[in-house]
């Protein structure tokens, strides 16, 4: 059921784990929105006009005011649907902890596509020896509860659940498992129940369509370069 | 007058901008603390046990808990020690817009230190070239108002000011104006009036203070090399 008679837009693409992490905050939130996609290799007017510092999804557009780094949306949506249930904990010292992981993983996991980019394997192996220590920091991160800090999907999940896809796809394509029964015992179980709540497992990519989309990219690279 | 009968310790170093800004932060809010300075090119085991994460500073100690991240910290003081002077907006659009402008800083600004260390005058020059548009994008950013959104000094003007010793240096050692009168004439009164603020002055480097620092640190590493 929606909350809001707001204008609400959010644009993105289907694809991009940064574009996952608002729709899932308006997804536990219930807040109805236009889901306006980005054609890959391409900038929509839109875009350039409501993002001209970065030209970057996602951008929200709530009553036309653009909202900008998908960090900062989710706080938003945080603070604008303030009714529970909250994304954000309310103790100051949980709120800065939050940030603290969703800031780290921000600067540590960009790099999963390096993984399959990679034009060695040395180059791949260092890739994955990095993300594979994020998770293990990861997984002393997390408590005993189902989600960080509490029984529900919050700040850090969003931020973190939002690399699963990908992850899946480097699985498929590289083999390398990111997660794993050994190492990261906490967070396999955590991985299946964010992909499994209300609020994930609709906007949450399939590893095999990302599998998919990511060969025709590379085919689509490899024919511009040819014709070039 | 100091507000808190709370325990509040900082883990910085005078000559880090970004150890300035939850000093700033504090002394907006009147918040008592102590403040321990590491060694430049040693790290003390508080602070290696406050922030085993990045091992950096600043680090901030309320009732002996750490909160780390310098932008983190300035929001957690905020929500703290909540009684105005409040240092976000309250309206969730302005404050989405401070925490933008605040990233935007805190990813194109670290390259200060380049002008100075640069190998060759190609390499300066391109530092100096990109800190010069970061600087015309945020004039761009400020409106007509004596800080960012306000009267009062606030999130973008704390992480953009505890810059500002630095440019100054820069401008000494290496004959660059960041700021200036032709491209950014808004931000070179904005300076003088942040410099001046009483939650400022006394926790602002001063430029000479900083040539001498900077100096000192590179004949250490010229002996430091020599001596290897």
């Amino acid at each position: 059921m929606a909350v809001n008679n707001d204008d609400v837009k959010l644009i993105g693409a289907w694809a991009s784990p940064y574009v996952m992490r608002p729709r899932v905050a308006l997804n536990i939130k219930s807040v109805d929105y236009e889901f306006l996609q980005e054609q890959f290799g391409s900038k929509s007017e839109l875009l350039l006009k409501s993002n001209p510092v970065h030209k970057k999804i996602p951008v929200l557009l709530h009553n036309g005011k653009p909202i900008c780094e998908s960090s900062i949306i989710v706080e938003y949506i945080d603070e604008v649907w303030s009714s529970s249930p909250s994304i954000l904990p309310s103790d100051p010292h949980n709120r800065a902890l939050a940030r603290f992981w969703a800031a780290y993983l921000d600067e540590k996991f960009p790099n999963m596509k390096g993984v399959i980019t990679a034009a060695s394997e040395e180059e791949k192996n260092a890739a994955v020896d990095q993300l594979k220590e994020v998770a293990v920091e990861m997984e002393g991160a997390y408590g005993e509860e189902d989600f960080f800090g509490g029984e529900k999907i919050g700040f850090v999940d969003i931020a973190f659940g939002s690399m699963l896809g990908w992850a899946r796809a480097i699985q498929v394509m590289a083999g390398v498992k990111l997660l794993d029964e050994e190492k990261t015992p906490g967070l396999v179980k955590w991985a299946e129940k964010f992909s499994a709540d209300p609020a994930v497992k609709d906007v949450l990519p399939e590893a095999e369509k990302l599998v998919e989309f990511s060969k025709l990219l590379s085919a689509k690279f490899k024919t511009a370069a040819a014709s070039s």
